[in-house]
């Protein structure tokens, strides 16, 4: 693993490293913030899973997120969107291919060789933390913004028991009803809609729920309203009873002024399921 | 004046606007950040001047200064840090010429037509914010990071009375003793170097000083320390007495995860000098 920068930020260290990632057959890159507490001891992992045409950089630098696990004393870990290099597949829109990984493993050519998103986050990534970063992997928390929101609670509630708390900023919540899900879970998984449901978070409220606290953050300007379906997954939160809260914010919208808002809320919550503070 | 973009921020409006400018002779974009508090009064400003190669933007989206301008009440506003255009003169070098006006009026060809950034931040751009947005022109105070950070500490102590407090990241401490500063001096106001001490803070400094607090943050691990010369103001303000501190943080370096970290810490003092909370 190679380290690329490590910048103080709050008293801990911002740092992005690359490395060979088996589960994507190319180098992957990211951005891990370990707060001040991790000098001392293994601290709790919050991911922070980001949107369509994100890198690992852009809620690194605009979400201010690190004073917030500073004071709580949580890792932020946040990977890139997708697979990425000259021999691995991509597409003409943003919302396809690089930048566009959905958090999925496809199945499809051209796309089935690299991209698998979905073991990367789930299984390689957090070993590599485990075992070179001061991180206990018994404490983690979840959360994304936009198709990163998608993934977060995808990856919730198919992995009992890995995360204390899901929250989401303006997730795309009903993507088998959505073009933006629709297009991508079909090129990546296929024509059988049956294989899409474990990657739809509404399917997924509706059929189990998730065993610890949600948080849902959504912008009511927001430009995609229409694409992130936010009334399916509320309607299917509060139809299991889930605990949990989804809050519509006035005026905000799918910006990352949005998100860096709403942080401060998110880390506290997560930290708080964590038993933190 | 045009309206770029405009996006929910911390209760407040986070905007992005264009103009004529008559002092830079070009079109000019600069960011303001209203907090929740001008909806109903004019509010204190506190100019960001920003580094060399950035915009408007690169404040705004990574400083995480609108949480802290929110709270205390205070309108944040992002210039430019030079003229922009084909017609406008630039150097191959990212140190001189668009994107490095130094916060001066140029005397010089083929500079003096359009890099007049000392007219336009002094004069033009604090007439047009107080007829346009809820700005009370009586209240202001000045930062910056870097070349931001002399043209704070220059605006500052060249037009006494006209701003509370004065405060600086990592600015470039005495420009006409290093390679940051002696050839854009000379580039942009000539070799009679006589013209160059209106705009050295340390020479400023040993001169009149400043009739507010003054605050200066710079890491000890910053890369350009031998370019920046902080011993110099330090001493500067040491020897005249200046009400005012000199920290020297331990890690940081020049990146915005140290202007971030410590952007809470200026906000608070800028509102103390400007009488909020």
């Amino acid at each position: 693993m190679d380290t690329i920068s490590e910048n103080r930020s709050f008293g801990g260290i911002q740092g992005v490293y690359r490395h060979h990632s088996d589960s994507c057959g190319c180098p992957m890159t990211f951005g891990l913030y370990l707060p001040p507490q991790a000098a001392t001891a293994p601290v709790p992992m919050l991911w922070y899973l980001s949107g369509l045409t994100c890198t690992h950089e852009n809620a690194m630098v605009k979400a201010a997120a690190q004073q917030h696990a500073a004071r709580a004393g949580i890792a932020l870990v946040f990977p890139d969107t997708s697979p990425r290099g000259e021999d691995v597949a991509d597409d003409k829109d943003y919302d396809l291919g690089q930048g566009a990984g959905f958090y999925v493993n496809a199945t499809q050519a051209p796309w089935a060789p690299h991209f698998r998103m979905w073991d990367y986050v789930a299984e390689e990534l957090p070993r590599l933390l485990d075992n070179a970063f001061m991180i206990d992997p018994d404490r983690q928390a979840i959360t994304g913004h936009s198709m990163g929101g998608h993934g977060a609670l995808t990856l919730a509630m198919n992995l009992p028991g890995r995360f204390a708390s899901v929250s989401a900023f303006a997730p795309i919540a009903h993507p088998t009803q959505s073009d933006w899900g629709r297009k991508q879970l079909g090129a990546y998984l296929g024509d059988d809609e049956s294989a899409w449901a474990a990657h739809d978070a509404t399917l997924l409220m509706r059929e189990s729920g998730f065993g610890g606290p949600v948080l849902v953050d959504q912008g009511n300007e927001d430009q995609f309203l229409d694409l992130l379906k936010p009334e399916a997954l509320a309607e299917a939160m509060a139809a299991r009873r889930q605990p949990g809260q989804f809050r519509m914010q006035k005026g905000y919208d799918h910006s990352y002024f949005f998100v860096s808002t709403f942080m401060g809320d998110h880390v506290a919550f997560h930290a708080d399921a964590l038993g933190l503070a």
